[in-house]
């Protein structure tokens, strides 16, 4: 499981952010350029993406327990509908010769149970590198916005989660997490601003992904 | 995270063994000896434990998936819920001054995910040293039994799970993984034979335990 693929010209794309930036709808957008193009893609998203992803979605994000959910257990759960997600969905769309468009990847684990629950990184990286053997997404589109807009915009269209129930210090060190990450992987990371018209970040992230490719 | 509770008396004994060994009788058997001595304990099991690590259970061993659940997952899922129990359950009963008996715990891993589905101790040990930072149970009885007569023992009694309806060279592997287990740290393991009467074998392990006193 390495970079190999890239060697191919189908590409891994992540999007990440905090909840209500706009990463649906940005993602939403570039599937339509893509079919323009005739690029053949799959979309799919994390926690999920295959049966047993999905199942371990519902563990992690029902918040109806009577005990707390220890760190350790949210960060190998996390891993272990990725690895799920990885083997059986992401790789072999790859090899198959398609684009994956993915909603949220292992920055998410980085930015919410490293920044937000103040896990180091080192700690989350021996868990990754076991899982992803160095295999990483080839552009990461990370829509940054303020967490109190981002919240206020999920609010209004769903009810919050077990980790999006958390205090809004908890979204403010999640978002300067992901701003950190990027600045430590600018050749991969590409940060969009997610308070402008989502026309002219579609239009914007379109343009990313030409001078990309 | 370490032993240093094991400077008290009160100990974590672990329970091991192929299904159908009996590891459960003999648990119960000891119960009734430790109530005797006005012994304070608990009795928990893996997968499981608490209310978090129960769910976990749930979806490590129901088999009605279309997909086939990759090793890397099995072995994610059943350190989560073992982190959970850990943190949750089985540490603060040791710091109560509580002896805690578990049916079994991360010697299942490298029987089931390691031996049996052949994945390395190296491996699997990345992920224990994670989790649990050099804590060990003080002493494993390995209830070892022919692995045919184990699984027929279990479908007398109820419907077999995920793990379990895997072929009998499978559970071979898991019986000669436990055994190889027991010679690499024979200070903490004691082997009895799940063939004898159930009697015997309690007698056996209630005189083991007062030799480990």
């Amino acid at each position: 499981m390495t970079n190999s693929k890239c060697k191919t010209q189908n590409l891994f794309i992540t999007f990440e952010g905090i909840e209500g930036a706009g990463k649906s709808t940005v993602l939403k957008g570039i599937t339509e350029k893509l079919k323009e193009r005739k690029i053949d893609f799959i979309v799919t998203r994390e926690f999920g993406g295959t049966e047993i992803a999905e199942k371990i979605r519902e563990v992690l994000l029902n918040y109806h327990y009577a005990e707390k959910m220890c760190n350790d257990t949210e960060i190998l759960l996390a891993f272990a509908a990725r690895a799920q997600h990885l083997n059986n969905l992401i790789l072999p769309a790859l090899k198959a010769g398609k684009w994956v468009l993915c909603d949220r990847f292992t920055d998410t684990t980085y930015a919410y149970q490293g920044a937000g629950r103040i896990v180091s990184s080192e700690r989350i990286k021996i868990i990754e590198d076991w899982v992803q053997h160095g295999f990483k997404p080839d552009l990461t589109l990370l829509l940054d916005l303020d967490v109190n807009i981002g919240l206020e915009r999920v609010k209004k269209i769903r009810k919050l989660d077990r980790i999006e129930v958390e205090k809004s210090e908890f979204f403010e060190r999640v978002r300067s997490g992901y701003l950190e990450q990027s600045r430590n992987d600018p050749k991969r990371y590409r940060v969009l601003d997610g308070s402008k018209p989502l026309d002219n970040i579609i239009h914007e992230a379109v343009s990313i992904l030409d001078e990309f490719l």
